[in-house]
């Protein structure tokens, strides 16, 4: 059993006033789901949709395919495919993360911390056969430090089935 | 976000007719907690005090003290105690969880399946400074194979702050 | 400083007359180069190329290109792409060594042993950036049990520079 | 196999003119070695011994005792032992180098920059059954860099056989 989620977790909420406007914040949604559906190659290559870009809630979607397969016998996918989806969505938990952190901030602001952000170091558990049509990558964000934030990822078949768990540590500024 | 378990992160339930009497899984429980508080010595070195033995919902508190102080300056645990803890706490949840997979055995029997149980690796995510008083520690158990078993940890404070997360692998026979 | 490795690092040496000819011994290394290059489909994807299939001294070289790249300002390999080189790794250590332990088997009587092998866990740590045209990546087996199987794992560039270390734990029957 | 180490895994040298006095140099060690056996009061529950505080080959002791012990029926090391003596060993590995890097520095000033450390995260692969007289806790250095240091960590009893490995992520500053 898990601990409810204290609000030390996640980012101070930032008062309405000062919040970017709905029509911002979109910009940045559309922002980070264009970085990692496009501008990260490797993510392309791998062929992940964001499903949900959302602070606290985000969703990525990997589908099934032939160059994706590992094992030579059974057709399931290849771990370096499961890691390389878990620690795509820690980093992208994080900077939805940041979003909210710096709710204040312009798209485009928010965009510019991005840079500077990298993966310290993953773990990764395999924990059933890659098999199915369509996997969903989840994460929750630890911790959000000011240097350093940590996330847990879990990885799905449509059916359900947890396939792999993942931990990650990344420097986010 | 997490997703939902499902049934096949559990044993599959045993039917009532077959499961071991209350008195029975009482003596389970109680040969689990001894286990845990007495006979592992390390564990009685750092005061691990068993909350619940109930498979899926394992919790484990700890006080503070003196000579389990890490930091010299800041009169926090040390990261041993929080992964020894930790470890603790994995091997724990897989017990309880074997305890239910095989819940048609005595409590001697299920008791004998730990001979041969023990960690492989261990990862553990120092996320926030080990302050408090009473610290309290969950597992979630991810997978419960014929011989690997896989375990996601959780070490909190008092107050609800997450101190520190953990994965583990164990042998379970 | 490491220790010197010590001989229970490594299978038991098998006596020459009971090896197998200096030609099955190059079938299994063909047939672990082809499984390693062509069978898995995500080291095709990849691009991996062994350098040695030799026990004790595996090496797989990685050519850089465009759709291997992660960070889309800096033009630096995908975490994906080294965590999945650094697993593919540890897992070829363990073949190449499950071939030595078993020096007395054809070559297809040892290859039919990998039909079961998978990663159950894996660390990887991102030291420096993935900058430069062509990584060699290694892989020290530091157990190789009847069940369970251990190893680290190294990725350099072609300067020597160390971009990122793994820990990996594998099932190997 | 493991690549040689480059020169940017070390510290860069600093020219003798400018280096701390052979004296200055023993304070620190001093310093070193009373922060770990003493100040460090979970440390010295555990028995640690610092053998060398030479940046690029520490080493440290611990003497098997019956407070140590983790499973109940095979007398050895019990797996928080191990993973806080891992612990231990990065830190203090990192702090040797760190001592090399500002080798213009005095032990006061050195020690000082410790009060900020920390570990990030831990991995640690439990190898072999933890029996022995004596262990001996060695730790690479794998990356020093300005924020964050990475260390690979190794435990062998008193006949060379290899208990564990771990790898560890520490803030330095």
């Amino acid at each position: 059993m898990t601990p409810a989620p204290t609000p030390t977790h996640l980012p101070l909420p930032v008062s309405p006033s000062t919040r970017r406007s709905p029509l911002e914040q979109q910009r940045l949604n559309d922002a980070l789901v264009a970085l990692h559906e496009q501008q990260i190659a490797f993510n392309h290559v791998l062929g992940l949709k964001v499903v949900s870009a959302q602070a606290g809630a985000v969703r990525t979607e990997l589908s099934m395919r032939p160059d994706l397969v590992g094992h030579y016998l059974y057709g399931r996918l290849h771990g370096g495919v499961i890691s390389a989806t878990l620690d795509t969505m820690g980093g992208f938990a994080l900077m939805a993360a940041l979003g909210e952190k710096f709710a204040h901030e312009s798209a485009a602001d928010v965009m510019h911390r991005f840079a500077r952000m990298g993966t310290i170091d993953l773990r990764v558990d395999y924990l059933r056969q890659g098999i199915g049509k369509t996997f969903t990558a989840t994460a929750e964000v630890t911790r959000l430090g000011g240097r350093i934030g940590s996330t847990m990822m879990r990885l799905v078949n449509e059916e359900g089935v947890l396939i792999a768990t993942g931990c990650g540590t990344y420097v986010v500024s």
